[in-house]
């Protein structure tokens, strides 16, 4: 008996084709294609528009209007950019998300910040309530629940300085606004992040170890779950849709909180 | 006895001409007009593209080389492209600077991401080191110390869910990539948010507040500073360059840690 592969869409940004970033991406897509069907969003490759203006808005000259009910109306209404129809298309097929890219200013570059502005509109990735709460259905739940993301990130700087009390923060806490207010906001479940540190300054057998290394985890990437996930909003943890209950956690205001298992 | 007016430079992103944020831009940079010189930088109407590429590593066809070294040489060789240019003066002369957005996806749009890529370059706004300690001269020191940040930012959650312990996390540690990972990293000390909650659905009366609210604060702001400043990376409260003593604020991991008063 047959059934259909698993899908990846891998979504990568960097400049240059001659980077270790690039070397991973190829590397990673390679060996994931044993196993999966997959789809690829090279965005510089495909010279992305990162820039949310008009034409996502309902009108290339620009439109009057609230821009979350703008992106509803031309979502709802089948208008949405050709370019971003084909990454809604690839987002939606996929089983599990891969996003890849190199640690700019603590955050992603902006042609992947920009990626998640024009596609994960009104309701394709957020909106809908439900029926039974009047809850919106959001962190955890929403429209592309069921899907898992792997996000796969090269940092300049060392483990301690970019680690738990480390100078630059934490990764995990720079990157919420991505792992947690943009994949599980929509529904998208984020495994532990892929880091490589020291990024900038890896010699060529590291280069070479660290591909390895991606290579290893993407072969049990099917039966990977978070170590800690986050907490789901309608599983009651909040006061509403607001704050986290006063008994959990209780003086704790770090951005762990908001995973089930918090240590 | 004259003495030449301070200079703010004051960076807005937002699609429509039409919408609430434009107004406060609007209304902002006439009130401070009135005491000091102030330059803007407008993205949208700018039409800057925020994709950092092969130009700004010193070949449109792209160039081989770490993206940092690469970019250290274009400034030091004086190829960085003339709208990076631009920018960089505006912001070298400015005595404070304003960085007024709409969140989206819990930071930055693209278009604001990719002017911090492009603009806050190797040699102009990091890079050097300190000649007596051999540390770093970043997070507090740098080549733009001397100069004061104002982040505005409207947000369409309310204080609660964006607060501390809501779902969505605080919103100084949603920007703390901003404030503290980009502009305190340059040595630009940033001021206390101003934040306005609910912003998608204001009415004309509350917007008039909120302006009138924007208009007060920046009456007073000569003489503002932060209620609680980041951590100097020179004062010693790290290991080194590394992570935050052991003795200081033990146990916590919150990206409070940061600041000199952690409350």
């Amino acid at each position: 008996m047959s059934h259909p592969r698993a899908t990846v869409h891998w979504i990568y940004a960097h400049p240059q084709e001659s980077s270790f970033n690039a070397r991973l991406f190829r590397d990673g897509v390679e060996a994931l294609s044993r196993d999966y069907d997959v789809e690829t969003t090279d965005l510089y490759r495909q010279r992305f528009d990162p820039v949310l203006a008009g034409p996502d808005l309902g009108d290339p000259q620009g439109r009057d209007g609230n821009v979350v009910e703008l992106m509803g109306e031309v979502y709802a209404g089948g208008q949405v950019p050709p370019d971003v129809v084909e990454e809604q298309r690839k987002l939606h097929a996929a089983d599990l998300v891969v996003i890849q890219f190199p640690l700019w200013w603590y955050g992603p570059p902006a042609i992947l910040k920009g990626w998640f502005d024009r596609v994960l509109t009104n309701g394709f990735a957020y909106g809908p309530v439900d029926p039974d709460t009047g809850l919106p259905l959001r962190y955890g739940d929403g429209p592309l629940a069921g899907r898992r993301a792997l996000v796969i990130v090269t940092a300049g700087e060392d483990e301690r300085s970019i680690g738990r009390r480390g100078v630059s923060g934490d990764l995990d806490s720079l990157l919420f606004p991505l792992t947690h207010g943009t994949l599980w906001y929509t529904g998208i479940e984020p495994l532990d992040l892929h880091v490589v540190h020291d990024a900038d300054s890896l010699g060529r057998t590291e280069i070479d170890h660290e591909s390895a290394r991606l290579r290893e985890r993407l072969s049990g990437i099917a039966d990977e779950s978070p170590s800690s996930p986050y907490r789901r909003l309608r599983d009651g943890d909040y006061h509403g849709i607001r704050a986290l209950r006063t008994d959990l956690l209780p003086g704790r205001t770090d951005l762990g909180i908001h995973r089930v298992r918090s240590d």
